[in-house]
């Protein structure tokens, strides 16, 4: 891949350490994986990427070694080259943005449906009501006091029917930060290390809550809802059992939001240099799906 | 200066923060300074980094703005937009390397010497006696019983007498982290943050304790200190008192690591995720110029 020009660490990844490395031929993502789960879980991630990048989706390719390694081993961690995509992530994205978003996130899961490996979401339904449960009543009052009756609608979301709901390798993690643009245009989806076979109206709901609300959850901003779906359903549209359930999946996928991130202020000490992630904002969006979903995804 | 591209947060430089930042037409490093001192400095860095770079001095060109500042304020912080130059940091130098490092620090000390600005030496012999006295005997020991013993030299290394040396305005920091090389080239110099106007020989004993021993410092590899000695005198051959001082010079070189480590280690919490350097390699550099200077430096 040439010789070496220069390699900075750089800042990216909660669990992995990532350097930027350039070559007298070009640019590289050099990623080293820190936990056991993304050891197991690498050949569906980085095939996934192989997969998407063939199929003209915006994502970055694997560079495989000369035996036709995606990863390799370096003193017992596992050590992948993908290729670096120029773009910046969006802070105050546009009308335009948020449909070019959902344009490339329709077109993923289009071209991830033939993919041969599979993933199970652990971050499912299911999963975050046990991980509420497991912050305990007393453990999420004292974040605060509007979390314990998360439990309620986070029992509600797991009996959910989603069933007969078309499914799809998913993302599950299309935060702007996970997004690269350049103006307008999606120059890469990157960070699928959440990625898995669940019911493509998730992912939907999950990008929606990522990029459609003022920072504190209170405000749903319309034209960029708007905007995301009708560029999503310019790719795909949505089913009618999708669109009928929409609203209580973006509640689901609100409630993800709160149980990560309360297990995690939990976990974290008071005095740690790493800052917590206050799980109200994703609250405030559970609340807004709650009294205006139906309106919102009509 | 284009539009943007590409923008990475990267993990150099310890008191401030820095972005890889690519635009259509080049690419350039932002630094963000995050402590008082800096900013104070940041005429004598910066101007020093552009009096250096238009004298072909391989560092990194500051990009001034339409006003012609070389940084503004932004938020209440100072921003500078610095040249990005390529090269990797060598992590077993050879001796190619330490003479092209010599080379290049000779060829700086005689381009700054007639630089306008001034910066006195925080990190003198001086400074480093107040620090270890200020870490106390007990703290010392608590840290390594061999340290209460390095005030005595620290004492001795602030009576020398370095007046009559020449003196430049030198980098006083050029450990291998701070210099970017391609293959056995130079390609830059940086981190200019201890910057200041001292004795030429201080920068190169600092060089040479950074650049000459293995890892805990016992022991100085002999060809790549003849290197980067015979390096800097092709280009500025030593007067014959700095080379009969070399010795005890090295030796207070030597004792700003420990000292300054030293009131890190004291200073950081045992449970901080920040990594504490140890001292105790630069008792063993010491000690090493202590026994085997003058063979060193003859």
């Amino acid at each position: 891949m040439g010789d070496l020009v220069s390699a900075k660490g750089i800042a990216e990844g909660v669990s992995n350490s990532n350097w930027l490395v350039e070559t007298t031929q070009a640019r590289f993502i050099l990623t080293m994986y820190e936990r056991r789960i993304e050891l197991d879980d690498l050949p569906y991630f980085l095939g996934l990427l192989d997969h998407l990048a063939v199929r003209n989706c915006p994502v970055p390719r694997t560079i495989h070694d000369h035996e036709g390694a995606a990863f390799r081993m370096v003193e017992g961690k596992a050590v992948a080259l993908i290729e670096f995509l120029p773009g910046v992530s969006p802070t105050q994205p546009t009308c335009a943005q948020t449909a070019a978003v959902g344009k490339a996130l329709a077109q993923m899961h289009l071209a991830s449906q033939d993919f041969g490996l599979s993933r199970a979401n652990t971050m499912g339904f299911d999963n975050n009501l046990a991980t509420l449960r497991g912050c305990g009543e007393a453990g999420l009052a004292s974040i605060h006091p509007d979390l314990p009756a998360m439990i309620g609608p986070a029992e509600a979301a797991a009996r959910l029917d989603l069933s007969g709901l078309p499914v799809s390798n998913i993302h599950a993690d299309l935060f702007p930060d996970n997004v690269l643009m350049l103006g307008p245009r999606v120059s890469g989806m990157i960070d699928f290390y959440f990625a898995c076979h669940d019911t493509m109206a998730l992912d939907l709901a999950t990008t929606h809550a990522a990029w459609c609300f003022n920072s504190n959850g209170s405000q749903c901003n319309n034209a960029l809802s708007d905007a995301l779906i009708e560029g999503y359903e310019s790719i795909r549209p949505l089913e009618k059992k999708e669109r009928t359930l929409l609203p209580e999946i973006a509640k689901g996928a609100a409630l993800r939001f709160v149980a990560s991130r309360a297990e995690d202020w939990l976990d974290t000490p008071d005095d740690a240099l790493v800052t917590r992630k206050d799980p109200a904002p994703f609250v405030s969006r559970w609340r807004v799906y709650d009294n205006h979903g139906a309106d919102m995804f009509a």
